[in-house]
């Protein structure tokens, strides 16, 4: 392992997993670099802090997510309003199976939240700027008319609007019994308030 | 003041002051019963624990707004859609008071938030409550469609979608430049969503 070039790449993937064995509070520079089975100062040639690591390791893992969701926005064959509602869905079920599935990598997270991280408001952004080509592919399609004739401001509300399935701050409500009705049913409201009127 | 009646109502008043004074944490029943003139047994009578005393005091305080928010619900003078960007604008601007003007009260709230009080939980059944009315009322006028054909789940659809605005989690955005712009494009997409459509 030791004599393949030690990329960016290998270091952020070998980071996933000692976070998700230790956790944000437990593992350390030197647990990356063991392995790895190199050196902890070649971990610090590529990333200088434990911070900036954990900020890489956050973004790649969000980054995922959001190159998951640019499938369905750029899914021509479906209406805004299909998209708009899938789109919510997907987010949800991602960050719902990360919750579940990745508790340690979420808590890193959920740490990077409390810090505000710019690797938090970056996502945020793009997913606002997923939601804005959603919205601006209905108004073109003349399905939607945006609030007070602002794409980005209406992206913005549908994003707020959903925040309680979207914020980690929620996690503990995710797996409730009648969640997905409770989406469902704002999603509905959000569409009607998306649609044009005839 | 020893010598007037110990009611519930005063050891309320009371702690509210020690709590504004000393925060949730430091808050003790002996600096009640100090302010009240009493021995602490006496607090004890009414309130059996600390953490009853906590809650009701929390919940007083929270009753206070939803006091205030009854009035705009049963204001029949304006239409469900004027009450209901009132009620919302109005529930922002008094947790946005109480998180600015009562850090220690605000601080006491968000620690019931955390241990999953019952308090809170009623608080949000009743706003929830004050929000079927309006959107029944909406309806009954023929102005509003209930998503599904469902008040309640419309009601709740309007309060999760707006609990940026009111979740204490979110109190450090409540002071961001353009947060009320934030809300009333929120607001504008949701009324549209309840509209009937002709």
């Amino acid at each position: 392992m030791a004599t393949e070039t030690l990329t960016a790449e290998r270091i952020l993937a070998a980071t996933e997993d000692v976070l998700r064995l230790y956790g944000p509070a437990k593992a350390t520079v030197v647990d990356v670099a063991r392995a790895l089975g190199v050196s902890h100062g070649s971990v610090y040639r590529h990333f200088r802090t434990k911070a900036a690591l954990r900020e890489a390791v956050t973004k790649r893992w969000l980054d995922r997510t959001t190159a998951e969701l640019s499938r369905i926005v750029a899914d021509g064959s479906r209406s805004a309003e299909d998209r708009l509602a899938l789109w919510n869905v997907a987010l949800f079920t991602a960050k719902r199976k990360k919750a579940g599935a990745d508790p340690q990598l979420f808590a890193t997270y959920e740490v990077l939240l409390r810090e505000n991280s710019g690797v938090v408001d970056e996502h945020i952004t793009e997913l606002v700027g997923q939601l804005v080509r959603i919205v601006q592919d209905g108004v073109d399609a003349g399905d939607f008319t945006p609030v007070e004739g602002d794409v980005e401001a209406t992206a913005r509300a549908v994003f707020d609007a959903t925040i309680r399935f979207h914020d980690p701050v929620y996690a503990a409500e995710w797996s409730k019994p009648g969640i997905e009705a409770e989406m469902d049913a704002l999603l509905a409201l959000l569409v009607n308030g998306l649609k044009r009127r005839p």
